[in-house]
């Protein structure tokens, strides 16, 4: 076990309604709670396991209050202080601008990373070996997000344009622009060019300096959340009056426009389980191309049958002849869908809330 | 309600292991139990229903003791001595026959129709037609069988080749012979003929007739159902001696080489409930193409989804783009088909016994 990184702390968002999984993830249980993969480790557990060797004990966790028992359950050893319940969801910037203001008061020169809670490394190592390159240039005073080399032309991500090399790091460079998702041509051709990479919305800086800079953009925004830092009882009161803004549009964006944003490439296997088929693509099939999520034994494929089943109902599922088909069995709903519109399963729970049976989602 | 056929006994043979409509069909539960078509009333009923205006009461129903009292639950008008409990399985002629040597003793003149509790006929009024022309040719001493005007050139039934007008009838014809169930382009050709009508194993026939007919070639079979229906006591000794045979095989093909078997044609939409593609054409589907059997408010199709589905789970099911898909939700166990692997399903329920989850077949 290498040495973790001094004055280094993680602030995992825990967050997303996850309703492109459902009936697996629920309002009530998003996917990061699930154990997605098989690994016996929910994805927010997995996440801390890969994040415990870089910041050891500092470790804080931004979660919504309806889920903050669930993730206290699954951290043991997630010290309370840094268990931190929004009320409310406000998108990404106010969750990791408020972990980083109480962060700067208990350690005023960390550096954070931020690492969502349900997304998928393969290779920890790996992303060790990033984020340690990421805190050295953060040390600098420069905002640095984690670039992912793209293994195919995604259009379900934005990218990041990769600028100038950094001198005196590795593999460090500027970061030119972020650019919103593409399409399918546009996507081919930010693959094909080398230059570009995908953004998974990890960000490292001195949690100072991102208050700072975000203070910059969005002032109100860096002082509700330092004066909840400095009196947690008022969190009630300011957080729903803090700008609901992702941190690529509050801080990223402009910032990278500033020339205070640097990418580190990361060559690791990454996915946010955007959907099915993506966690379909993740998991080991078996010869046929039968992806099992749960007991195996209660699944039973003939006559060709291919695609992913999760058996989470404690019920027989049987496939016959069925292919690029996601089944998704749970004691009270069953998803049948054809992989390639993984994407829309999202609007069974729509469809559902509009039918009244918000209990199923 | 026009008069009954003086003199017709109706005799229902209720059996069949139902594999190819599982899991809504289980060995302890066939489909002629089941509600399959959303009428309010099982395949069972149904057929009781549509016999009850020929035979009135004299109705007899034949089927395993495993089910008798499921039969006689779902049948309250029938007398307990036309309940006939087969010991085990032997096939349709020993309990056809054992049938007819019942109603011989009680009505020697009586002519018999036999009538899978498990077929679906939409024209009630036709096939009542049909049966009267065929009980008026059965009284010269033929035997007589319905043959069903094809729609298609199926490949799942046996075909019965016409011969000559019989004279004095309305459409009944000579049988010139029975024929296997033929490959498709043989299947093709027979109905491109027009001389060509579906085998449906209904049968019609002087109660005497059929069991001298039988004498002729089993006469060891006619002899072991006259011995058990002069002492019914001895049911369960006689009874597995009994040759294991389908009435085609015993009476009906070579009866028919040796000029004893007539067809009445019949014209009436006709099914036999093969498996769940069957099913699914005999029922009404929704402009987008989907066919719901159970509570329609626990199906949800999005994006095109199409196909059957069962929801007998009291679960919700969703689907999502799949095209002809059989999606079938029951308590225990769920299937997920292609449509034209309905086949199949069959081969689900011998896969579950070879693994030792007879609980579930």
């Amino acid at each position: 076990m290498t040495e973790s990184v001094a004055g280094f702390w993680a602030v995992v968002p825990a967050g997303g309604a996850g309703t492109r999984l459902w009936p697996l993830s629920r309002r009530t249980s998003p996917k990061f709670l699930h154990d997605l993969t098989g690994s016996g480790r929910t994805l927010l557990q997995q996440t801390w396991d890969r994040l415990v060797p870089l910041a050891a004990e500092r470790v804080v966790v931004v979660t919504g209050v309806a889920h903050a028992a669930a993730v206290a359950g699954q951290l043991d050893d997630l010290p309370a202080r840094q268990l931190i319940a929004e009320a409310s969801p406000r998108d990404s910037m106010p969750a990791i601008a408020l972990a980083a203001a109480f962060i700067e008061r208990w350690d005023p020169e960390a550096v954070i990373g931020s690492f969502a809670a349900d997304h998928v490394i393969a290779d920890a190592a790996a992303f060790h070996a990033c984020v340690r390159e990421a805190v050295e240039v953060a040390r600098t005073g420069l905002i640095v997000t984690l670039g992912i080399t793209p293994t195919h032309p995604a259009t379900g991500f934005g990218y990041i344009r990769a600028g100038s090399p950094l001198p005196g790091f590795g593999t460090a460079r500027a970061v030119a622009e972020f650019v919103e998702k593409p399409d399918a041509a546009v996507a081919a051709r930010y693959v094909d060019s080398g230059g570009y990479l995908w953004n998974a919305g990890m960000f490292v800086a001195g949690a100072s300096v991102l208050l700072d800079t975000l203070a910059a953009y969005h002032p109100d925004l860096t002082a509700g959340v330092r004066d909840i830092a400095a009196d947690p009882d008022r969190l009630a009161e300011l957080w729903p009056s803090l700008t609901k803004i992702a941190i690529d549009h509050a801080v990223a964006e402009p910032g990278a426009a500033d020339g205070q944003v640097a990418v580190v490439p990361a060559g690791f296997p990454w996915d946010d389980v955007g959907d099915f088929a993506s966690l379909g693509a993740l998991l080991p099939h078996d010869d046929a191309g039968m992806t099992v999520l749960g007991e195996a034994d209660q699944v039973l494929t003939l006559d060709g049958a291919r695609g992913l089943v999760a058996a989470r109902g404690g019920r027989l599922v049987a496939l016959v002849g069925v292919t690029d088909i996601v089944v998704v069995d749970t004691p009270d709903a069953v998803l049948v869908a054809s992989a390639d519109r993984a994407q829309q399963v999202k609007a069974v729970v729509d469809e559902l809330a509009r039918r009244g049976r918000a209990d199923l989602t």
